[in-house]
């Protein structure tokens, strides 16, 4: 769940009043995404969400996020595209928080992903791609393999808590990591963070993609390897491989991969898996008392994690040369 | 927050074949009422809630429930409207739970109300007493007087903790209540729970009152009494004469009092104050470790008990014969 902050009809009415949206017919907080306080509002021109960022978002990052998916839309990219203010900017405060209204986007999330829906996404992850190349904007990725460090160190002296031996085993897949990272690969906007959650479906056809919360500059192949991540394994903790295959082809009919992405992809998905592990522990280790989310089990992500590692090429994610 | 269990895509999808909405576009959890589980749910026929119900709510009541809303609506009461499915029923189930789509009624709660809302809702008060009077099923008010002694058993031992001497206090307006109770007022459906978080505004004007799950049958104007107690209070606790004054006159326009109804008013305005005094000191004393909902204060409560204690008679409220 996640709304952290309340607003009144009539810091709401006043908010309204800068917009060229009518007036608000409701206002529902409403469950989505962890970071932000979200709310579905109806207005007389139509169904917005409204975000007010939260203390984990920078403010500094908004226009990066907010011109992103500006940007993604303009381009074909079916997205929440921010409206703007009668005078012109995409961010206002609300509540004593930056706040944005973007389009509501209809759609339902899968929660058991089939192989159609990861072909779907694979293909739509290239045309973010695609779409965000000539995005004027940069943003580092503060939880890329730079990142990791810090993270480990907040988790480290109670990693074994959580798995015993987790301390040790998260150290030796750093340095090795470190040691194997690609250099030079192809570069660009990922999302970053395009779990299941975050893709909505109608009828099977991929609608929409949402929260680009995460988005940022990388590999364009990491961001593959976070999908594969979060929609090729199986609950049991499986590996996947006609969904992982649905999904690098997918991808791939849109932008191909080069031999170069192909060869990295093992480490790039191992590194992400790391990524998730790590933050997820962080988390776990501090949840404080009576949180309002509950965090995800970081063991999820040690067993792909591990999978990551024993794999020997992209062949055991099904690519097909 | 309101969302105690998850509705996959493939269950809503199962369940949404068995009415007339047409296909799912969207379904978020929303944060409304604090019984249920509640979607804000996009079809192709439009906007509608989804309740799933917890376990705090009997399925034994929920034909009365929402027997009456669509009683209600179709006396030109603005409530949520019961959507049946084909096979007739209104009632069905999902994920584990019985399940109802209502109507989405557009609207706005006021968080600051002023003496024009009150007024409001003194009408539409009335026109739902007057509109519910032919409905055909009765539902016992469990939290009437004749409840409240086994609410005050359950806090009894630890009341002194959250006001010292609250324990002796609360027994001494339980005694003096169940002595000079009415008899033989005006009964009927009444809402129970008409807070300001249940009765929505579009540019002023009343828009629906929603969450009739504590309706039931009982003396109208106890009724009146909660509307006066959530209503007609400033946050400083102090009670405001124009508000009530408005509420009262307003619910007298549709509705005409009877003078035993106006007599019994401080002492059915004391009962309802007790009330919520006690239900709400149950839940402050029974906050579960990580709870997703935080309990309302019971002392707001106490000091209302407190002024209706006191006052000689409806005049103290506004009222003029």
């Amino acid at each position: 769940m996640a709304v952290y902050t309340e607003v009144s009809d009539e810091a709401l009415a006043r908010f309204l009043e800068g917009y060229d949206l009518g007036v608000a017919l409701s206002l529902k907080g409403i469950a989505e995404g962890v970071e932000n306080s979200n709310f579905l509002l109806h207005a007389e021109r139509g169904a917005y969400l409204l975000t007010l960022y939260e203390k984990r978002v920078d403010e500094a990052d908004l226009p990066f996020f907010l011109g992103l998916m500006e940007h993604l839309a303009q381009r074909g990219v079916n997205c929440p595209q921010p409206v703007r203010a009668r005078d012109g900017s995409a961010i206002g405060r609300l509540a004593g928080r930056a706040a944005a209204i973007v389009t509501f986007l209809e759609g339902l999330s899968v929660r058991r992903p089939a192989v159609a829906h990861c072909g779907e996404v694979g293909e739509a992850l290239a045309r973010m791609h695609a779409a965000g190349a000539d995005f004027a904007i940069s943003r580092r990725n503060a939880l890329s393999i730079h990142g990791w460090p810090a993270l480990f160190e907040a988790a480290r002296g109670r990693a074994d808590e959580v798995v015993p031996g987790l301390a040790r085993e998260t150290e030796t897949q750093l340095r090795a990591l470190q040691e194997i990272w690609p250099r030079g690969l192809p570069s660009g906007v990922i999302h970053a963070d395009l779990f299941p959650d975050n893709v909505f479906f109608l009828r099977d056809r991929l609608s929409g993609l949402i929260d680009f919360y995460f988005a940022c500059n990388d590999f364009l192949a990491y961001d593959l390897g976070v999908c594969l991540n979060s929609w090729a394994f199986e609950t049991s903790g499986e590996f996947n491989v006609s969904k992982g295959r649905a999904m690098i082809e997918g991808y791939n009919r849109v932008r191909a991969l080069s031999p170069e992405e192909v060869e990295a992809l093992p480490i790039l998905a191992r590194g992400s898996a790391l990524r998730f592990m790590l933050t997820r522990l962080v988390d776990w280790l501090n949840v404080p008392p009576g949180a309002l989310v509950k965090p995800h089990d970081p063991r999820e992500y040690l067993t792909k994690l591990r999978f990551h590692t024993s794999v020997q090429s992209a062949r055991d994610y099904g690519w097909r040369a």
